[in-house]
């Protein structure tokens, strides 16, 4: 048994489960961690989280805690005497909780949306939508990181985590499209952050190889392509 | 200009906005309400909330903080002398989110599918799938208020704001479509519980009349429908 008796159920490729990892990461946590595999549930996922049974699940003790977010949240108010992961300050939390929101609402579908976009305007107009979340993005980062290394100071936070997992998948998506979403002209701020926030000792760990996850996209996007085409 | 110096931008028939002007009245704080015209959007709004362009939005001196539930959070985090909103315990605040997420990513939208629904078959499917979710949601009242009346203790907190919100909603669909989600045989405790919600002091004044919220939800309904209704 772990010192604090945690374990997270998750799956390498899945941007959420990292959300988790590098929360407990931050706090030097040890988690035990039981590894889903692809196109399965386990008996311990079906239990924990019986209304989504989605990973990430974190159990700490036998208190099942799920959604990435939530359980960002609940790493940080339990062990709240480490490294802080929310902004101390209510109006910064609210920002850093705003874009969280905007990224999985928005931002993340639309890049999931170049991967299943059938044919090639489908495809550049979900790219042209990833890339104004981003300049977006950028702008969020400018105004609240103030010339500092992160979205909320000069450690990685709640924001930084929400985003930054999707970096893994953002690569790839470059990399299939032949495109480059980050770079020191359109977003010299989130070029830079991104290459800050993969090298952190609480992330370099938990985020995955680009040519491992482009493995895994292929088999996604294969599967995203298949289910949306149109009818013969 | 009102004490604290507070706006909201809103609409009063939006369970959204209603969140807001709740979480604001547990704390007895003064504001003003801004009204938007259905179908259009003040040039104040537009500024406020660029990004989704959505009410509500809650302007506290010259900051806005948007999405309801991150304003809800806010309140509580900035006033935080007043009674409490999100339950004290970090797990407690966990199953509040987790159920307040489902609220808005799973049961609303089904309840906003009986009205869209195309035809008897979908129109049934959809009754249905709000029922399992109000059978979930009675299973979650029943284990974390523990015999008391709200969610989360003997006041109305963050679950009961984020749930409670769409009564209104929940009684039109019921009187349109000749059907009783809540009551005493499935739903024990949230038939109890939406009666002492409804009459508490920080939600009667508002929480919208049922028969002035069906007259927006006709017009609401008819837009539904057509937008999703079949090629001929």
């Amino acid at each position: 048994m772990a010192k604090n008796d945690l374990k997270v159920l998750g799956a390498w490729p899945s941007p959420y489960v990292m959300r988790a990892r590098i929360a407990l990461n931050i706090k030097s946590l040890d988690y035990e961690f039981f590894e889903e595999t692809f196109g399965s549930k386990s008996e311990l996922l079906l239990e924990s989280n019986p209304v989504h049974k989605k990973i990430p699940v974190l159990i700490h003790g036998d208190k099942p805690i799920c959604e990435s977010l939530i359980i960002v949240e609940y790493i940080d108010e339990v062990w709240a005497s480490g490294p802080s992961i929310l902004p101390s300050h209510p109006y910064d939390r609210a920002t850093a909780r705003f874009w969280a929101s905007y990224i999985d609402e928005k931002w993340f579908p639309a890049l999931k949306g170049i991967a299943a976009a059938q044919g090639e305007e489908a495809r550049k107009a979900a790219i042209e939508q990833v890339a104004e979340g981003l300049a977006l993005l950028e702008d969020a980062f400018q105004k609240t990181s103030k010339g500092r290394d992160f979205f909320s100071g000069d450690k990685i936070g709640y924001l930084d985590i929400a985003f930054g997992c999707f970096l893994g998948w953002l690569r790839v998506t470059e990399k299939m499209n032949g495109i480059k979403f980050l770079d020191e002209t359109k977003t010299p701020g989130l070029a830079k952050w991104a290459h800050k926030f993969c090298a952190d000792a609480a992330v370099k760990d938990v985020m995955p190889e680009t040519e491992k996850l482009a493995e895994v996209a292929k088999i996604i996007v294969a599967k995203l392509r298949g289910a949306g085409a149109p009818p013969k």
